[in-house]
C-alpha cells in the first residue's frame, strides 16, 4: 500500500486551471492573470466570469448575478427564524443553501451537464451576501435590505450590509479584499468541496462542506483577531515591548507567517494600499505596528523569512473600510464561495470519485 | 511535484485503528472484530461503545444515547418549519444538527480535549433518528414520536419512524442493517469528516460535511432502486429475460457489482440472513432473482467475479422489516454518522491539516 505524506502536504491531487500560488516568489494568479492586480483592477463580476467562464470581459460576457441575489419568501423566514440563537453565519449560509437547493430543485452535478451545474453554482454564490447582510441586520435590530440587481455583486453586497451606499474608496477595498481571496491554491475547504463534488453530490452540497472546512481555525482564521492585536498594542511606540511579552509567553502572533509564502503575500501588499489609500489613524498605527513587528521578528529568527500575512492586512482594510469583526468571516466565504464554486465544475467534468484508504495499524482482527 | 494516483486510489492518507475492509476476502472490521459477526450478535449500543471508546461492553461501560436523543424545542421547530417543502431528510439533518451545536455552544475540536469532543459526537449522533423521524412523520402527515431513553437507540429508532414497537424479527433485521453499515473503510464520506475535521472545525461541521459527500450518487447510491428492480422484474422466471435486456442495451444493473469486493460483500450475507428469517413473498423473490441474475453475470463475464453489494439486500432487509423506501437512505445516514463520529475524534488526535497541492495545467501566467 502507497502511503501518502502526512496532511497530504505537497502531493498533486488533481489537474487545475484555476489557478495556482507560487509561494517563494509571493505569486498566485487566477487562470493566468495575477491575482494581486485582478484585484487592484477588477471588479468581482469581472473576476468571476473569468473563474466560472475561463476568460475576462469584455472578451467574455460579464456574468451578472444581480437578478439571482434575491431569496426566496421561505429563505428568508429561515434566516429570520435561525437568526436569533444562531450567532454563525457561515451555519446559517448552509442551512439556506440547503434550502434554495432544495426549493429550486437542484440535481445531483453528475446527474446534469454543464449548463445546469453552472446555473447552480451561480444561483448558490450569489445568495450568499444576501444571506450574511440579512443575518447580521436581523442580529443587529435592523431591517434587511433587499438586493438590488442593478448593482455590482460588491456594492450590492455592502449596501445590504452596511444600509448605505459606502464611499468609493471604502467600497473599493472591499472589493479588493473581495477579488483576492476568491481563490487560493487547494487549501482545505477547496479540497473538500472537490471530494464532495466527486461523488456527484449537489454543487449545495460540495459548498456547504466547503463551509464547515472554512470555519475550522487552522483554515479561516479568525481575521477579527488581528484587529483586537492592533487596538492592544495601540501604536508602533508599543510594539516592541509587546512583542517581546509574546515572543517570551511563547505565544502566536496573529498575522504574522504562511504555510506557503516566503515572500511577502501578495494578498496584504493590495490590502495594504486600499488601507493607505483611505488612510486615517488606524491605517497609520497599522502600518507603523506591522513594521515594528516585522523588525523584532527578523532579529528573532534571523535566518528565517516571516512575512505579514493577509490576516492583518485584510482585518485592517475592511475594518477601515467601516465593517464590523463580525462581518470578517461571512465576508471572506462571499468571496470564497466563488472560488470553490469554479472548483465545483472542475472536478465535476473529471467526474471520478476521490475515494483513498487508509492503513489498518489497529490489533490483527479474528477473522 | 509528487502527483497522486487517480481519485487517489489505493493510496493510504491516514493511519486508523477504527477499522478497514479486506476486499479480497469479503471481510471487514471495526477495531479487531468481525463487522458481520457484530451485526448478527451486538446491538448499535455495544457496537458504537467500540468504535467509540475502544472495547465492547462488558469491558467497557456501554454508551447510552438514550437521554441523548431529544431535541432543543428550537430544533424540533426548524424542522417542522423546513419539512413542508424539504423531501430531502439528508438536508435536514444537516440544518437541524447545526442548529444543536450552536444551541450547545459545541467548539471547535482543537480548541478542546478528547472528553468534550466525545461529548459533542455521542450528542450529534443521538439526534440523527429523532430528526429523521419527525421529518418522515411530519411529510407523511403523522404526529411526531418523542424519544424514549429507555429503549435501545435501535428500538427507538424504529418506534419513533413507524410509531410501534415492531415484531422482533423486523427490529433485528434493521438493527443488523445498521451495525453492518457503521463503518466501511475510508469512503469519499469518511474521508470527507476528517478533512473538515483536521481544520479544527468543530464535529457538526464535519459530520455535516460528511452528509453532503454521503449524499452523493456515487456515494450513497439509492437503495430504494433495487426495490423497484425487484418489483420491475416480478419473480426468478422474469429475471433472465429483463438482464437480458438490460446488457444489450448496455444500463447498469442495480445491487450488482463492487469497487473494492471481490468476494460476496459480507454485508449482503447478514442482510439476507436477515431476510429470510422474517420470510414471505418479497423475501422468496428476492432470492430467487439474486440467484438467477449471478447465474446470468457469470456467463456474462466468466473471468470475472461480479457479486451481490449491500445496496440489494439492504433493500430487501429494510423493504421486509416494513420500512418505505424514503427512509432507506435517511436510515443509512443514522448508522454511518456513527462511524464518521470515530473518525472525527482519531483524526483530532492527529491535529494536523490535510491540505494537498493541485498541479496546475493552464495557460503559464503572466506574472
Amino acid at each position: 500500500m502507497e502511503i501518502a505524506p502526512p496532511g497530504l502536504k505537497g502531493l498533486a491531487v488533481a489537474d487545475t486551471t484555476i489557478g495556482a500560488v507560487r509561494g517563494s516568489e509571493g505569486f498566485y494568479h487566477y487562470r493566468q492573470y495575477n491575482a494581486a492586480d485582478l484585484a487592484r483592477e477588477r471588479s468581482v463580476d469581472d473576476v468571476l466570469t473569468l473563474l466560472i467562464d475561463g476568460a475576462l470581459p469584455p472578451e467574455m460576457p460579464a456574468i451578472d448575478l444581480g437578478a439571482l441575489r434575491e431569496l426566496p419568501r421561505e429563505v428568508e423566514d429561515l434566516v429570520d427564524s435561525l437568526s436569533p440563537y444562531m450567532a454563525d453565519a457561515l451555519a446559517v449560509i448552509r442551512s439556506a443553501m440547503l434550502a434554495v437547493a432544495e426549493l429550486e430543485e437542484h440535481q445531483p452535478v453528475l446527474d446534469i451537464g454543464h449548463v445546469e451545474r453552472r446555473g447552480n453554482v451561480l444561483r448558490l454564490m450569489a445568495i450568499v451576501p444576501t444571506i450574511v447582510a440579512r443575518h447580521y441586520r436581523r442580529r443587529n435590530g435592523l431591517e434587511p435590505i433587499a438586493p438590488d440587481p442593478s448593482l455590482t455583486h460588491a456594492a450590492d453586497y455592502l449596501r445590504m450590509a452596511t444600509g448605505e451606499v459606502p464611499a468609493e474608496l471604502n467600497s473599493r477595498a472591499v472589493e479588493k479584499y473581495l477579488v483576492a481571496t476568491i481563490d487560493h491554491g487547494f487549501n482545505a475547504s477547496t479540497f473538500t468541496t472537490r471530494v464532495v463534488t466527486s461523488t456527484g453530490a449537489s454543487a449545495a452540497s460540495a459548498l456547504v462542506a466547503g463551509f464547515g472546512a472554512l470555519s475550522g481555525p487552522l483554515h479561516g482564521g479568525a481575521p477579527g483577531r488581528a484587529l483586537a492585536m492592533i487596538e492592544e498594542i495601540g501604536g508602533a511606540e508599543n510594539a516592541r515591548a509587546w512583542v517581546q511579552a509574546k515572543l517570551d509567553a511563547k505565544e502566536k502572533i496573529m498575522g504574522f507567517g504562511h504555510a506557503v509564502y516566503r515572500a511577502e503575500d501578495p494578498r496584504g501588499i493590495v490590502l495594504r494600499e486600499a488601507a493607505e489609500a483611505i488612510g486615517g489613524d488606524l491605517a497609520d498605527r497599522a502600518i507603523g505596528i506591522e513594521a515594528e513587528i516585522l523588525a523584532m521578528l527578523a532579529e528573532w529568527k534571523p535566518d528565517q523569512t516571516i512575512v505579514t500575512n493577509v490576516e492583518y492586512w485584510a482585518a485592517v482594510a475592511l475594518g477601515i473600510a467601516g465593517f464590523p469583526p463580525e462581518l470578517f468571516t461571512p465576508t471572506f466565504a462571499v468571496s470564497r464561495v466563488i472560488g470553490w464554486s469554479a472548483h465545483v465544475l472542475e472536478q465535476a467534468e473529471d467526474g471520478k470519485i476521490i475515494r483513498p484508504s487508509a492503513r489498518y495499524v489497529g490489533p490483527e482482527p479474528l477473522s
